[in-house]
C-alpha cells in the first residue's frame, strides 16, 4: 500500500453535513485529518464548522477521499461532481441504497459505502466521534472497482472503529430490505393495525406492553427519508414484503390449523436465530494472514471480500499488496484463525491458491 | 362496601406460583394478608415459600380471594375447582386470553384478569413485589358479574399499584391479539425471514441494526407458552393476522407503486399514534368522583366500566354503594375532571343519570 502509516496531512472532503457526515469529520480529524465540508443548508454546514466537524466550508479538490452523506436520492449526482472535481481522490458515499447509486456513478475510484450506526434523519447536533465504533460498515465493491481505492476507503473507515462487511451492492440491498427497510414498513403496520378504530384506541393502547412497545418504537421515527429509500430499493423491499407476506399467511395457516407442532417449529427456529444474532464484534485472540494470489483476475478483491462475509469470516485487516510481475498482485488479509481456514478452503475451492500463516 | 379498610386478618389463595403468583403473594404479604399457595410442581411452591411469597402451602377454605395464575389451558378449570372449594370467596385470574375461560367458569363469583407486566414463562426467582406498581391490570366483568365482586376484585388488584382497565372478555381478546399476540408472531416471522438461507446468514445478520434488534427481541423468549396462547385465543389472532396481512398487502402496492404521498400519509399515521401511545399513568391533578345510580339493570357495571375504558377514562377507585332501595345501587367512580365530565356525559347518552362532584 501506498497509503503512509502517518495520517497527518490527509485531506478529506465530507458533503452533507448531518449526523453521520458530521461524525465523520469530528472522528477524521481527532485522527489527523483536515477536513473540508459543505450543504446544501449553508446554516448546517456553519454549525459543522462551530461543532468542530470540519476544518474549513466549501470545497477541496485536492482530498484524497470524499465522503458523501447526503439524502440516497442526491448522492450519484454528489459523487460524480465530486469524481470530476478531484481527478485523483477517491469517493465513497453513506447511503442507505446500494445497487442503483454505484450503477449510477460507475467509477473505478468510486466504492459505494453504509455504515449501520445513527440515521440519516437525525441532526448534526447529535454528531459523534466515536458513532462508528464497532458498529458494522459495509462496502460494496465490484468487479470494476479499483482494488487500492477499496483497502484505501477500508483502511480509512476501519481507522473509524468500524467493522467493515464486504458484499456485492445487490445483496447488500436484498440485506437491508430484509434487516431494516422492511421491518421498518411492518412496524408502522403493526402501529397503524392498532390505532385503527377511534372508540376503542384508547383502551387498546392501554394494553401495551413492554414487547409491542420494542416492536412500533422505530415508527416513531420521522417518515420523510422513506419515500426515496423505497424509491430506490423499492424491488428488493417488494420482494421482501412479498417473502414477509407469504411466512405470515403460513403462520396465520398453521395457528388457524391448530398446529401446535408447526407452531413450536416456527417459534423454536426464531428463537435460535434471534438469540445466535451477533453483538459487536469481539476481538480475535489468535489472528492468521490468508494471502490470496490474484494473477490478472478481475472482480477478485470483491469476490474475496464478499466470500469472506458471507462465509462469516470477520476481517480484522486488509491490504492490497503487489507482487514483482507486473499487474499482479496478493490480497492479505488478518483474520481470526477459525474463519481464515474457512476462507482458504472457500477460496481454494473456487480456483484461488490462498495460503495461511499465523501471525503470532 | 362491606371491606374492611384495614386488610390485616384479609385471605388469599395463589394458585400456580410462578413469576406472577409469586409476586402477587409477595405483594400482598406487604400489605398484610395472609397468603396460601399451591403449585402443580411442589419444588416451585416451596421456592415460593422459601422467598417469601406464601405464608402456608395448599388449600385455604377460607380465603376471600384466589388468583389462579397457572397456564392458560387450566386456569378454567383450576377457577371452578377454587368456587367449588371456597363457597363464599371470590375467584380471578391472570391469563392471557379471556373469553374461553370467562365462558367456562360461568360464576358471578369469577372475575376474569389479566395483569399486563411481567410474562408466564418467567420463573419463580424474578418474582417482584412491585412487579404491578403502575402496571395496567385488565379486568374482564361481563353482565353476569357479581358488581361486588368486581368491587373487591378491583380493590385488591389497585392496592397492589395497578391502574385497572375494564374490558368484555371477548374485547379483551381482540386487544391482546393486535398488541401482543400478533406482534410476536410476526417478530418471529421476520426473524425467520432473515435467517433464511444460510449461505448468506452471517452477513445478513451483521447489518441488523437497533431496530432490527427492537423488533426481534421478544422472539428470543421460550416458544413454551404460545401453542395454548394460540390455541385459546385463535379466532381472534387469525383475524388480527388477517388484518395484517391486507395491510401489508396495501403497503406493499404503495411501495411498488411509487406512491410516495400513500407512503407518508401510511407512516406519519403510524408516527402520531406510536408518539400517542400512553406510558403508565400518571396521578390527576384534580379528581371528581362520578355517581351512576343502577337501579336494577343487568350488566349495568360492566356497561359503565367498559364504558369508561372505552373512553380513555382513567378510574382511580371504584365502589359499589347500596341505597336504601332494596337492591337498587349506585357506583361511585374516581377520576380525573375531564375524564369523569366526558364518561358522565356518554353515560347520560345511554339512559343513565350520573351526577359530578369534585373530591376536593
Amino acid at each position: 500500500m501506498t497509503f503512509p502509516a502517518d495520517p497527518s496531512g490527509r485531506r478529506a472532503q465530507v458533503v452533507g453535513t448531518g449526523l453521520i457526515g458530521a461524525s465523520i469529520g469530528l472522528a477524521l480529524r481527532a485522527r489527523g485529518w483536515h477536513v473540508t465540508g459543505r450543504d446544501r443548508d449553508p446554516a448546517h454546514a456553519d454549525r459543522a464548522a462551530s461543532l468542530g466537524a470540519v476544518d474549513a466550508l466549501g470545497t477541496d479538490a485536492a482530498a484524497d477521499i470524499t465522503f458523501v452523506a447526503t439524502p440516497v436520492s442526491t448522492v450519484a449526482a454528489e459523487a460524480t461532481a465530486a469524481l470530476a472535481a478531484s481527478p485523483g481522490g477517491l469517493v465513497t458515499d453513506v447511503g442507505s441504497v446500494k445497487a442503483p447509486i454505484v450503477a449510477a456513478v460507475g467509477s473505478a475510484r468510486f466504492v459505494g459505502g453504509h455504515p449501520m450506526a445513527g440515521s440519516e434523519q437525525d441532526g448534526v447536533e447529535g454528531a459523534d466521534p466515536e458513532l462508528f465504533e464497532g458498529a458494522t460498515w459495509v462496502l460494496t465493491p465490484t468487479a470494476s472497482t479499483d482494488p487500492e481505492a477499496f483497502a484505501r476507503v477500508r483502511a480509512a473507515v476501519t481507522s473509524l472503529g468500524a467493522d467493515v462487511v464486504a458484499v456485492s451492492p445487490e445483496r447488500h440491498d436484498t440485506l437491508v430490505a430484509v434487516v431494516s427497510h422492511v421491518p421498518h414498513l411492518a412496524a408502522a403496520t403493526l402501529m397503524g393495525i392498532a390505532a385503527e378504530g377511534a372508540e376503542e384506541h384508547a383502551a387498546m393502547l392501554r394494553l401495551a406492553a413492554g414487547g409491542f412497545r420494542d416492536m412500533t418504537r422505530i415508527a416513531a421515527g420521522h417518515p420523510g427519508i422513506w419515500p426515496d429509500i423505497c424509491a430506490e430499493n423499492r424491488a428488493a423491499i417488494v420482494a421482501a414484503l412479498d417473502r414477509l407476506l407469504v411466512a405470515l399467511g403460513d403462520m396465520r395457516d398453521v395457528v388457524s390449523a391448530g398446529d401446535r407442532a408447526g407452531l413450536l417449529h416456527l417459534l423454536d427456529a426464531a428463537r435460535t436465530a434471534r438469540i445466535n444474532l451477533p453483538g459487536r464484534v469481539a476481538q480475535a485472540e489468535s489472528l492468521v494472514e490468508v494471502r490470496v494470489p490474484v494473477p490478472d483476475r478481475p472482480g477478485a478483491l470483491a469476490e474475496v471480500t464478499t466470500r469472506a462475509s458471507a462465509l462469516g469470516v470477520n476481517i480484522v485487516d486488509l491490504e492490497v499488496a503487489h507482487s514483482l510481475e507486473g499487474d499482479r498482485g496478493v490480497i492479505v488479509l488478518v483474520a481470526d484463525a477459525v474463519g481464515g481456514e474457512r476462507l482458504r478452503a472457500d477460496l481454494a475451492g473456487r480456483g484461488y491458491r490462498p495460503a495461511v500463516q499465523s501471525l503470532v
